[in-house]
């Protein structure tokens, strides 16, 4: 038997830093062992002639200390995309006015900067503008605070992202997922209607918290807690809340007057239903022809890229339209309820504004965190994509900073949350923006209105603010990806219907909670139940695959060679030790049933085990012993470094010594063939 | 350049088991392209002549059902053992047969149970039974129960456990964690010194929920559960739980009076500390006595595992002295507190006294749940470890639902929570036990106890049940298991330190949850940052290997050769992304230093990605397109089946085509050599 009881050897081999060792095998071994080279024979095909195996020992890592391990860890956690690596060999002043650049990309491009690129800048900026302003309304509404509070939000942040910001093309202003769960989740706590300065105060409050947190989230290098947003979950919290928002706009698009407070999809419709008497027919054939044009008009620009101006122009087309008429029609049209008196003049400051003490800081502390996070999220992949694009990279935690500061100076100027919005960095995109001037032209041209345009909003219709707002939403609602996943990924189909369902019937952070831990759970439970798969050679090869993928592949007599497709953790030994003794006894069975011998030795392949824990070793320990009993080797292969160096200093490797660790599967067959053939 | 803009191509030579397709490349290509092995010849050793390579398409899994998937992912994790496997190929009755035997254990070793084993089983049963006594009526006063109740509980659930369990060697029991977390919980709720009654009926309470929690796990094959507690985990648990144990005992031990409630370390030193005055020298005397002579036993006993009786006997032995003692000096030694009247007679029955509604229902249930895990954990890991020594196999989901019936019936005949006991199972193996007999004579000598010799625990002291209590959970700090976890793995002792601090400072369940976070956070991490490196050639071979680990290994030149060591998932596709592109950049600065010309090809060795979701896809897609840019062609190398069909259903497989996919890296180098010649 190939059992070798006494295994306390010299591990010094496995040191190869240290003193490397070559042992090279006589070639007339390997020859007769290959056992799986005589099947192929038969086949007569393109024969690979057996040359002399020469043994390459599984290395442990280089030696480093602790320290240097921790050192290495937190910057491969920390800084993976080695920020200062233009800093390196430069002098001192260059090194401070490299430094500049960084926290400032507006020294990078500003420069350069000259005529030709303004003029494209100006024209998107002004394009985003146009939508700019009656979103920026609308959002407010959506977000229970008063219209002007939208367009204050769409000039100071724009102008400090022109400065920080590193995505050349992302239009900057409240959103309208933000929007929407600020409004929900403060409602919870004040109304809007009965208290609207205590609402305001709570909204600049949550706005200052989500800086806060996305500039420690981009200061720390912490950006990956938003990478546990998986698109998936995005897909069905979106749809969800696209949903969620246009019930809701039921009440201007009805005229309805008395509505509900709560976000449900059960009470908002109850509400329309019980107040269905007070709606108006003129605000409804206003707001379903409005919302026909806009659809309309997006419908036109999705076909035809070129004609993007087409919807870009829509909301602003509309607004001044539906003012028009109904200043022509006022007499008449009671009914249809008006924006009504708007301030003049610029952002008034707000710090004082700010309610940080009192019974309902901690709901403000909890909006600002889910809003936060959930800006950044949007900011963050709006920004890439656009990057992408264009083949230029946005640096995440850099524009964490960048969000983050631009929301806690907007806290403070009558501001609530910003960040990069989809809708109108498409249209910045497609009107041509070239850097982030067109947020500044855009930042200019909401001032101009600020200043001297607002008494002309007194006549818009709030029906028109709705449909602004559905039609934006509506875009959010991406069945196609749903069914992409469908067919891809069941699992994350999944985690995408309960965010969904979470959000539309239980509440918005619900929703998001639930899927998130979905997506979590996932992660968890393929590592709680990991693939395992017997490998068999492909004749005339040293490829060993899974032998119920590749008909070709044969398996090796006397031998069982397992591979195991994840980390072996404290979650899944128990597992992995029952499978791989049910592998054992299956192939014992086969073989049982077929007369072909017996096994004499289990091979673990354990290229894709990246990763081991203190029960992993056990497990290895343990397994070693028990198949040892029944009188079969196990051999590993290829263990990866840290899963090495970790097997060495828990003295595991000491247990299957210098005839248990190879490098290839292949090296393991000849070796334990031949030290078999040798012990009689 | 190597790169294929045209890339639909037929794609169905990866369905391998439609169309198996081969394509031989001719000889010449091969041999002036491998570059490696030019550099290979100037070492001059044992060269590997390079066949014709035989190229092998890399396959798509074969079909299947969406059902049969998920058939074969359900099979896969609730019956990785394929518990039903020995019914296969039987006919009606045999199935009828081996179903009982499968779920009454006794059924397999009862028909051929004889006197030889009788002999053993009765001799360690009246072993344990010595210690099950003292230690039941001990660990019953740690949860704060009357002494009884751990008596009752050492008796009817071995006997439920010796029909249903599948371990030979467990012994069953209460034991001192589930009943110090009881105790713990429960004091949050009720004090059972006011209300015993009360306490008693939530403790029988949370019995049933212990067990009804267990068996479900149990019944619908839920184990993994508790494969969330990592060893690591549990180190610093048991350690945590040992010293506040220890601390209790503060008041038996030292004969203090009034004591707090309270679990907390803090609380308890100050408390001795106020009521420093009650302490007894007679008793603080003789519990140091017999504190000393119990741990010399088992130190003993622990050095010659033969003398195992020794320590094994000790606790019968001091309950048996002291109460002499006690007697004998009666009327002397008034202040040393003992056990008092308890009654005679066999468990009563309880049904009626669960609380199954009322206002501290909750606490019941949250007691049941934490209790239930731990003692599941804890009996299943006794039962693998005596298992593992002996050769059998212990069937984790089996003994979840022997647990959990044991309990479930243990509540309704006034038993509190038990399960297999570590110590007792030790004594019990040592004594020879060789089936669950051992428990049977067990529970016969605790009738005994309870119908005759109640009336001579009258004058046991109170300060020798401290004692027992304090041996038996000083063993359970492991320190050397601690500073292996801080020698292998710091994180594994980070999680051990965490539980540890918590469940000394915070509380116990706290404690635990920490710990499980920190568990859970440590995978997460895992794939949050996962390793890559670069991979080079062995000269001579086709191994490529970890350039940094392997001396040897040798970059091929224009060729950047890059391994991923995890699942690509939402949680690190952002990560990857930048480290991949950070890996390119620092590849061309290094080639340019060199002046090495540059690199045309990426491949990425997907061996160790053993799992990839939407977002990975997107990853792939876009990483191919964004190299493409730079002019480098992306070359993936053995995607994982699962990975492979996910690429062929999300049409990413698509965008690399034929010539973007190769089974192993050395195909991948030399394909993209040729290739690259072929085109000017």
């Amino acid at each position: 038997m190939g059992v070798n009881t006494n295994r306390v050897e010299d591990l010094s081999a496995f040191a190869c830093h240290e003193t490397p060792v070559k042992i090279t095998v006589p070639t007339q071994t390997t020859a007769t062992t290959t056992t799986a080279a005589a099947v192929e024979e038969e086949e007569g095909e393109g024969e690979e002639a057996m040359p002399p195996l020469e043994l390459h020992r599984v290395c442990l890592p280089p030696k480093r200390s602790t320290f240097q391990k921790l050192k290495q860890r937190i910057s491969d956690i920390f800084f993976p995309d080695d920020p200062f690596y233009n800093l390196k060999d430069q002098t001192g002043l260059k090194k401070f006015l490299l430094g500049l650049q960084f926290f400032f990309p507006v020294l990078q491009w500003g420069p350069s900067y000259g005529l030709h690129l303004l003029k494209s800048d100006v024209i998107s900026g002004l394009t985003i503008a146009s939508l700019a302003i009656p979103q920026g309304i609308s959002y407010a509404k959506l977000a229970n605070l008063p219209p002007i509070i939208g367009l204050y939000s769409s000039f100071v942040p724009p102008l400090i992202y022109s400065v920080l910001g590193s995505s050349r093309h992302l239009a900057v202003g409240p959103v309208s997922i933000a929007s929407l769960v600020m409004g929900t989740m403060l409602a919870e706590a004040v109304s809007s209607a009965d208290e609207p300065i205590l609402h305001l105060k709570l909204a600049l409050t949550a706005t200052l918290f989500a800086g806060v947190l996305q500039a420690s989230l981009g200061l720390l290098r912490l950006g990956f807690v938003i990478d546990f947003l998986s698109k998936a979950t995005l897909i069905g919290f979106m749809a969800g809340a696209a949903i969620i928002v246009s019930l809701q706009q039921l009440k201007g698009l009805l005229g309805i007057v008395h509505f509900t407070n709560q976000m449900e999809i059960v009470p908002v419709l109850s509400s329309v239903l019980k107040h269905r008497e007070e709606c108006s027919w003129q605000t409804i054939m206003m707001g379903f022809s409005f919302l026909f044009f806009l659809l309309t008009t997006r419908r036109i620009s999705a076909r035809n890229p070129k004609l993007f101006w087409i919807s870009a122009a829509a909301p602003l087309t509309s607004v001044v339209l539906s003012t028009i008429i109904v200043f022509a029609i006022k007499p008449t049209a009671r009914q249809i309820q008006i924006i009504g008196d708007l301030p003049k003049g610029l952002n008034p400051p707000s710090l004082s504004m700010l309610y940080l003490s009192g019974p309902h800081l901690a709901i403000a502390i909890k909006t600002g965190i889910v809003t936060g996070i959930l800006s950044l999220t949007e900011g963050i992949a709006v920004g890439r994509t656009f990057a992408a694009l264009n083949n230029y990279q946005v640096d995440g935690n850099k524009e964490m900073m960048a969000i983050g500061l631009m929301n806690i100076a907007g806290s403070c100027s009558s501001c609530y949350v910003t960040t990069g919005s989809f809708s109108r960095s498409a249209v910045n995109y497609n009107a041509g923006a070239k850097t982030a001037v067109s947020n500044i032209t855009m930042a200019a041209a909401v001032i101009v209105t600020l200043l001297f345009l607002m008494p002309l909003f007194y006549y818009t219709p709030n029906v028109i603010l709705a449909t602004i707002i559905i039609t934006a939403v509506i875009g959010l609602i991406d069945y196609k990806a749903a069914f992409k996943l469908w067919k891809v990924d069941k699992l994350d189909f999944v985690a995408c219907l309960c965010s969904f369902v979470g959000v539309l019937f239980i509440s918005v952070p619900m929703g998001l909670a639930i899927s998130v831990g979905i997506s979590v759970f996932k992660i968890l439970l393929h590592i709680a139940r990991p693939n395992t798969m017997v490998l068999g050679n492909i004749p005339g090869t040293q490829i060993y695959q899974n032998i119920s993928r590749y008909r070709e592949a044969l398996r090796v007599p006397s031998f069982l060679i397992l591979a195991i497709e994840s980390p072996i953790y404290f979650a899944n030994t128990t597992y992995l030790q029952e499978r791989i003794l049910r592998w054992v006894r299956e192939e014992e069975d086969r073989i049982k049933a077929n007369n072909e011998g017996h096994i004499e030795c289990v091979i673990l392949d354990m290229t894709a085990v990246t990763a081991i824990d203190t029960s992993g070793l056990d497990l290895l320990f343990e397994l070693r012993a028990m198949l040892e009993k029944r009188s079969l080797q196990l051999v590993l292969v290829n263990p990866a470094g840290n899963v090495m160096e970790k097997l060495h200093r828990s003295k595991v490797l000491e247990s299957f010594g210098l005839q248990g660790v190879y490098l290839t599967v292949r090296e393991a067959v000849s070796e334990a063939s031949s030290s078999r053939k040798a012990q009689p």
